[in-house]
């Protein structure tokens, strides 16, 4: 099996379990923002989960959802959007220039579950290239991506488009120097076939989530291309993931079980949970012994692992 | 009586209540490290509140407390620091860099208090000449400064200590060029009437806690040194500032009542509570009609400012 340098970075080791800020530290700072990235690292964070989508013009930008969303996106009068949200694939790069992206609407439901996160002005939808150039910043060599790419539900069956996404995505990671640094991530376990094919030097990480457990209110719904998955059939995955190639599994975490997880990493396979974010649920993941987990809350994990005598870094050797 | 600028930048206004970050933003990074002034300026709060005490050298620095904290302080080798807490006045700035100021103890009660808060290693007590060149650098013409002034308890009624320390601290001031930007604030009255009398060009700010109230646990009580005051007595407290010469009442949220938020404000004097972070005593506070409101968590109080419609600085007019 070929072995990818990055995997040790979100792989648990003696007294270690790994903290992985999602898209930033949504819980605190705006998501998949170059200010929530920023924030993310200022706290001592090492690995980044992000995600990819593609505009018009190509370009990988980093959001989650396929459309401008209303309680996310500010127009150029500060109004949130109205009507129609418009779909990124019809945006280019230059249009999504025009929206703030610095803060979630109150009144909406998706804002309400976040509420202590920071309101900012100006803040935009960045590139994957305004990522890669931060993290090739010096003084951070020991930084690691967890590159989720979004699968258009539009085009989820167009094997063309799905080449051409991996393609733009991979030439910027390539072009960055930073294939050593990242990972593959996804819902569409074709995609990360794709990703296999054309960028062998990196590993695929795999995203699943039971559908009876999809409750991420006011976030496009993940778009699982892959095994069909029932709580009766769950015990499979880490099995349908190594069989798959993958070198990462990444279940919900409500999902998540103690013989899956121990499954998983009897097969070679690094688990990371998303995303993790109440106390009581950060405690169940440490005692599963999952490898990874990925919260909206760095700072309370850190604390959380802190008071178990853990890390989330090993400890300088003296 | 003098009109000072910094006045109107803690000044309510038609749909604004000010938003002052507390040491920072203590709920999320660590109180009273540059890395915390820097993610709460990162936020758009323009107004910094802070703690400065004078080492045995004679440098202000910034920090709460008059010894080293047990549950905030590490020694060189990252242990939490063990036996009697040093005292600051018998420390000099270069003894002080040796203790890491990045975290706090999970296992104290001060800790609990902040569980959310990121977990850094390597920060360091700053002076204040650093936080002023931090709010020197361009695009930072906006930000004000409530400096708060730590009377060291065993030197209350030391008169040429309390002297030598206003001394120090207006000379940093003022080499900085920032006495149109910064407010003199302490529980210590008599300390205050000291400020005005070496600084009359910076206004004054008077704070006040019913020892009733007074339940920080893990800080250093508040040493106030002025009247005597009691719930039956509270309503004369308005008063009582504005004939000190105080611009500014900043009163302990739990102690305020909506009679002496108007009487302080029909005095002319700005009412700024502290420390306000539960959601449903921010809303009381807003209720209230108080000009600005001190938190330890920003990016609570500007969603729930702008769930009701305010902001914390006036909109840029069109």
């Amino acid at each position: 099996m070929t072995e990818f340098p990055q995997l040790a970075a979100f792989q648990r080791g003696h007294g270690v379990i790994r903290l992985v800020g999602h898209r930033g530290a949504r819980g605190v700072m705006p998501e998949n923002t170059m200010q929530g990235f920023e924030f993310t690292l200022a706290c001592g964070v090492k690995l980044l989960e992000f995600d990819v989508a593609i505009t018009r013009d190509g370009v990988p930008v980093i959001t989650h959802n396929h459309h401008l969303t209303r309680s996310v996106a500010r127009d150029g009068s500060g109004n949130w959007i109205e009507g129609d949200e418009p779909k990124l694939s019809s945006l280019t790069w230059k249009d999504l220039a025009a929206y703030d992206v610095g803060g979630l609407d109150g009144q909406s439901a998706y804002g309400q579950r976040f509420p202590d996160q920071a309101y900012l002005n100006g803040a935009r939808i960045p590139r994957l290239s305004d990522l890669c150039a931060l993290i090739n910043r010096p003084g951070h060599g020991d930084i690691h991506l967890m590159l989720e790419i979004k699968s258009d539900p539009d085009r989820l069956k167009n094997t063309q488009a799905r080449a051409e996404i991996v393609a733009a995505i991979v030439d910027e990671v390539r072009t960055a120097g930073l294939t050593k640094r990242t990972l593959m991530h996804s819902f569409d376990w074709d995609l990360l076939q794709e990703c296999a094919a054309q960028a062998p030097e990196m590993p695929t990480s795999f995203l699943t989530q039971l559908p009876e457990n999809d409750a991420d209110v006011g976030e496009d719904e993940a778009t699982q291309a892959g095994p069909v998955i029932t709580r009766d059939s769950y015990h499979t995955l880490p099995d349908l993931v190594s069989q798959a190639g993958g070198r990462l599994w990444c279940p919900y975490f409500l999902d998540v079980t103690a013989d899956t997880v121990m499954r998983a990493q009897d097969l070679g396979l690094i688990v990371a949970v998303w995303t993790v974010n109440e106390a009581n649920d950060i405690d169940r993941m440490i005692d599963l012994g999952v490898d990874a987990i990925v919260t909206d809350y760095p700072g309370r994990v850190q604390r959380k692992l802190l008071d178990r005598g853990l890390d989330w870094l090993p400890r300088a050797c003296c």
